[in-house]
């Protein structure tokens, strides 16, 4: 995915957008080399010291700088993944301009580096059907306004056809919108690498944007109820029963998964959470105090997981959520693994929980 | 569009993310007043100087700090429209991190601000049937890829039905990328919005990415003729005539639309350039010593529009390009107007010859 700037278009661009206004040369950044170690450069004549930070790095690591201005490190072959970056110039930390892949985020601005593996991984773009992922806007009644969310239909998916989909509907994380799932979980490419597998089933995936500010959180569980799943069934041709609706999320979207999906589980018959962050008000209302009819739950739930790495900050509060969950007679199963409250993970829990989903 | 964050989920996220790892605090940016005056804002404490620069300013203003380290300035009403915008902290320009709208591009890293109008503008998200913006991946034999292309299909749009579409194939900028047209264009709503009315004809708009670094440029237009027009024409409902191809694009996309279109006049009968960057070794070999059948162009191009603005940096090379195709004796219409090479002049070139084609 990386693009290479050849030096004949270097100096076109440049040309052009010298005569454009003042803009930086066009330098390659980040390459990744073949060993999996990779090359950062930063532009710059005035700063006094470039670092780069990164998911890949246990501290950041200082950059030298060229005659011409150029900054760069090469740091050491990286086990393959798609990982977070950033660029601490002086005092400030911003995303890498030469990067087109931002993480998509309301709060910080990083760059994502894609490091291939010598075999193709679960998220790589591979010789299989694509589905289509497509953006779409829906009515909210719940919270007054339009909103975006996005759709992932499989390959051979036909709007028309007499086939009925199953729905997995994906939440993001605390100040991620509803296009971090697939820039930086792959989602879209999960799902195609596992179909074309036979290792998941063929459905449809719903990633609505989760952040409801200024509202209060517990809108969103209503957004997602009253406002989504029906702008979904309207448009769609997907099984409209609980045994064709999964609900998952990562970290502040996991805490929304055991949210919305255990207060109607009447509704959605899949529940997934991952890394879930669960100290909200929200929670706390539902499942303080809380007397569930667990026969009656375990019953109606076909599958109900919570994954977590056991680097992550929240560890020790999702282990006592899951010891909580068995302490109800609730049939929950836990994916402990190694990793942090990374997307790294994020994606391996989805990976994991998409082959479980709908069978 | 804006997101704002209120008290109480700044405090929750703060408490996450702080015990995630360390990030500066939420604060709102940019804050768009109902007179369309507009606050910046940017938290450091130990930056220097921060300055915001965007092309509603004629030259970076200076932000103020306050005793938390908030940076901020408030800029005089700006007439309504969609800006892009930067900040310059000490010596780094970046975009605003506290904004989700960043401008979709490889080489700079700007945010863009929409101000909205009194009444509706032609980009504004407006109450009216929304057609859809799907991501999709396209194998290129000429480029040896596979690369992504987004299609918005217009409201109503049945793949299976009987209404065949024409189709505008539409070009980003030098150093843009394919999403850069919904993004910062809007192509999307603009076509919601004149279909809602009736000015433009029902039509997939096709945006595709026209870099094709390091391979020399001529081969956008092989991957164009060879491998994308043909990838949309397998794959949906459209007229496979000349009649219902439309190719438009604005920079060096508008470049690109000049040599694609006239090169092939039997396949594109409407040709729409935006500013058109032609400073190319593929525009000087088709049209150096060029003798065209103008007559026989003439009946094939239904419309032929070169649009620039006074003000436009290329406005001088534009204006000989359009004599030249005049003393050819082709019929070119020009469009000039008020306004630089930006993306508020390129959603009015969008918006004007949305409303020509396919009539």
């Amino acid at each position: 995915m990386k693009r290479i700037v050849s030096l004949l278009s270097a100096v076109f661009l440049a040309g052009i957008t010298a005569m454009a206004q003042q803009r930086p040369p066009a330098i390659s950044s980040p390459d990744v080399h073949p060993d999996h170690s990779i090359t950062f450069r930063y532009f710059s004549r005035n700063a006094k010291k470039v670092m780069v930070s990164g998911e890949f790095l246990s501290a950041p690591v200082a950059m030298t700088k060229d005659t011409l201005g150029i900054w760069s490190v090469t740091v050491p072959p990286v086990k393959p993944d798609i990982y977070p970056y950033s660029f601490t110039v002086d005092s400030v930390q911003m995303s890498d301009p030469n990067n087109t892949y931002i993480f998509a985020n309301e709060r910080f601005k990083r760059s994502i580096v894609d490091v291939p593996g010598d075999q193709l991984l679960v998220h790589s773009l591979q010789n299989v059907p694509h589905g289509k992922v497509s953006y779409r806007y829906y009515k909210s009644g719940t919270l007054g306004t339009t909103r975006q969310l996005l759709v992932y239909t499989p390959p051979g998916f036909d709007p028309n056809g007499k086939t009925r989909y199953p729905v997995l509907y994906l939440i993001h994380g605390g100040s991620d919108t509803e296009e971090t799932w697939t820039k930086v979980g792959r989602a879209n490419l999960i799902a195609d690498n596992l179909m074309a597998q036979g290792k998941a089933k063929p459905m449809l995936i719903v990633m609505p944007y989760g952040n409801v500010r200024p509202a209060p959180m517990p809108d969103f569980t209503k957004d997602m109820v009253n406002d989504i799943v029906p702008f979904i069934e309207a448009n769609f041709p997907v099984i409209k029963e609980s045994k064709g609706r999964a609900v998952a999320g990562f970290s502040v979207g996991g805490g929304q998964t055991l949210n919305i999906g255990l207060t109607n589980p009447d509704k959605f018959a899949y529940v997934c959470s991952y890394a879930p962050f669960t100290a909200t008000d929200e929670f706390k209302k539902n499942f303080t105090d809380w007397s569930p009819d667990a026969a009656q739950m375990n019953k109606q739930l076909k599958l109900f997981t919570i994954s977590v790495g056991t680097e992550d900050f929240l560890y020790e509060p999702v282990k006592q959520n899951i010891a909580m969950f068995k302490d109800k007679k609730l049939a929950v199963k836990s994916y402990i693994v190694p990793g942090g409250h990374t997307w790294m993970n994020c994606k391996q829990y989805l990976a994991t929980t998409l082959q479980e989903v709908f069978k």
